[in-house]
């Protein structure tokens, strides 16, 4: 069925472009005309939404996370990476894989389902999510009506041993997800495949190089994690004689699109190599603080003209899967960091939030124009938190929360009226996926010292 | 009537006391037993609270803030201290106390409310609110029933000319404010009234001297803002010779129990004397972070001993009085600050924002005790963000949200239940309120570089 947004008090095109008094027309899954459309030239079936007083903006788009996480929020708050994978990732992939027989599809689908809800609730209409490969993450998907970027992640070293397939097996099960769920994209569905080589110590050089040429092959988007650590970089230039990022440019892996997350410890010359090679950079910047990573130097980058996105990471080192909270986080950890408050905008993380979050994801939405894919959001900003609304951009990134996100519309459906899901019994899967997760979690003691 | 609070499945007494599968009885506005409560020990007339599944826990506690910023959020966000108060503070206050004759009562009392809303709904039970003296604040946290102190703003200098007062004019309006509103709280009830010098450098000695006494005569709280900037202690140093809690020692003020807001430049000495006097500091740091002040050394002003609660400061500098987010970002801030993620663990932050705000606030409150006011929220946490729920106190901390908070009771009567506002028409009150506060946003032209 076409959709009317109808009068739309103001409507933000993208971060630099504002409307007011405006209807869209939604064809299928795309915005078809933005203007004052007479009763007339509707189609016969059109939903009306009614816009008076409402703000409709892009959906969030969540570049960079791990949805599996979610079932792990709250564990532990005093971890480094290292020791946090140690004692907090790993003993549950270890559950996960090894009861592979007993979950398997299953408790993929929940974990996906209940980061979803969330997601939903917070306005983000698409997300990059690198996760365990057990099966049932797209579907949850497909079921709910979110869009995602399902990445396979791939490692062959340093992670533990007993998750680290044979090369040869590895290498066809990433051919098998590729088939399974490609197709869902080119036909237009919510799915889309990424291949993420989990980060460049965690996979050897000549893995790497398989993975790029079967991105060439399919034609699919690359993510990875780079330079989260010092002591990444040290790693590297241990092993390879150069930081990450550049080594990869030196054996020209980043001939392909690519977006690299956390990018802390990039030197000038990677901020120049990303800039000249387009690679998009994924800003996290309260997983960043919780594990103490470091910051990322996002003005820097911004100046030299870098793409960056913003994504949360995973709800283990989070805890939330909450763009607007990320937004506003991400610009005032800038500000105190570089003591200069006009560093990074609301309007310029409300863009990384946004068009650039599109580009990461290799989707045609972002903005809110003719022709894009009407992956959009309403808010009511007329509430004690949120208002008077001064200046839309800055109330939204200072003061969004989920209590604004009235409506939500993905790939030209309603996915939420009214802040009530439409497309699944949501209250029932809430229950069933904490459940899920509550029974593996009584398996790992999270105290060890 | 009073209340029982039955069979609830997690109690948090304070940040290291936890009870299971317990129960509350309330009577008037206190604490009158917890445990297990057999029906025939129960008065008649008791309303009853089901506890199951849910997580009852202290009200939090907003211990510095300027409530008639609410009018403003989302102005400016890239300005210093100085210039915001200018561009965005001065502008707004010189309207206010122009018309007073057409907004007095009426303006205070609409943010007061507005303010307010959101501080129920986000489970806040209690503010220390440094204000604009223009009356109608109190007024609506007693017809809303929430707890408040109201902090009398005091300036003699730096602060626009006509915002001063000739001293004498000042020091009756401060004596009456005191007579009129402190009697409130002398007799049970919700209002209580601090003396608030704005800063030293906003203050003479003399007047300085004048108001502790007046502290001393009345039996009030004190709060104030210390060293937020660099600038203050290099103009307190210039003036005095010293930075300026080291002043207010030397010149005996601190005889009195007082809190200092924000402390970002606190010398090692001065760190010794809050510890050594009592001194309470409130931490405000999304606030720091937005204006780039810079960042409290929390870890050494605990490992001193310091009691350091929790603020949310303004909603001009925020933009939010949210201290669900207010703790977690305090915590996450000093992790990535101090390159250690063990540092300001949720417990720790939990108990700033509950036990050590009531000390600052100087009520019987803050942790969940027979004998104590019963000032306490009830939540949910089985939510698709917040669950599931491995340690509590971490996912209230890293997880909490508007949404998780169902009940909030505030000197023993539900204020809000089912996240319904019970006492006031919420939405006629929040529409009102913005509006009033449109008209003289209006007239401000918040765009000058």
């Amino acid at each position: 069925m076409d959709i009317l947004i109808k009068n739309i008090s103001t409507l933000i095109q993208d971060a630099d472009h504002i409307l007011n008094d405006k209807d869209i027309l939604i064809e299928d899954n795309k915005i078809k005309k933005i203007g004052n459309i007479l009763p007339e030239d509707l189609p016969s079936h059109c939903k009306i939404i009614e816009g008076d007083r409402k703000v409709v903006m892009p959906g969030l788009i969540n570049a960079h996370t791990h949805l599996y996480q979610s079932m792990l929020r709250g564990c532990r708050d005093d971890l480094t990476l290292t020791p946090w994978c140690e004692k907090v990732i790993f003993p549950f992939i270890d559950i996960v894989y090894k009861d592979c027989k007993k979950y398997n599809a299953a408790i993929g689908y929940y974990w996906s389902m209940l980061s979803s809800i969330e997601m939903i609730h917070n306005g983000i209409t698409c997300c990059i999510d690198m996760d365990l490969n057990v099966g049932g993450i797209p579907k949850a998907w497909q079921d709910i009506g979110m869009r995602g970027i399902t990445a396979f992640t791939i490692a062959n070293r340093w992670v533990p041993k007993e998750f680290c397939h044979d090369n040869n097996i590895l290498k066809e099960e990433i051919e098998q997800y590729i088939k399974e769920w490609q197709q869902d994209y080119s036909d237009e569905g919510l799915v889309q495949v990424f291949l993420a080589p989990s980060t460049l110590f965690c996979c050897t050089p000549e893995l790497m190089e398989w993975v790029v040429e079967k991105t060439e092959e399919y034609n699919l988007g690359l993510q990875i994690h780079i330079s989260e650590t010092k002591w990444e970089n040290q790693d590297a230039l241990k092993e390879f004689g150069t930081t990450p990022l550049e080594f990869l440019e030196k054996i020209n892996l980043l001939r392909r699109p690519i977006s690299a997350a956390h990018c802390i410890y990039l030197t000038d010359k990677e901020i120049d190599i990303a800039a000249r090679r387009g690679v998009i950079l994924v800003y996290n910047p309260k997983s960043n603080m919780k594990l103490s990573d470091g910051i990322a130097p996002i003005a820097k980058m911004l100046k030299k003209g870098v793409t960056v996105a913003l994504g949360t990471d995973g709800p283990a080192s989070n805890d939330q899967l909450d763009m607007f909270e990320e937004m506003r986080m991400g610009s005032l950890l800038q500000k105190v960091f570089s003591e200069e408050p006009g560093v990074l905008s609301a309007s310029e993380i409300f863009k990384m939030a946004t068009e650039n979050g599109a580009k990461a994801a290799r989707i045609n939405a972002g903005t809110i124009e003719e022709g894009k894919l009407a992956d959009l959001i309403i808010l009511n900003l007329n509430k004690a938190h949120s208002a008077p609304v001064n200046k839309v951009i800055q109330n939204i990134v200072y003061c969004g929360k989920n209590t604004n996100v009235e409506t939500v519309m993905i790939n030209g459906k309603v996915i939420m009226e009214d802040g009530k899901i439409l497309t699944v019994d949501e209250e029932g899967l809430t229950r069933e996926s904490i459940k899920q997760g509550e029974e593996i979690l009584k398996r790992i003691d999270f105290n060890k010292p």
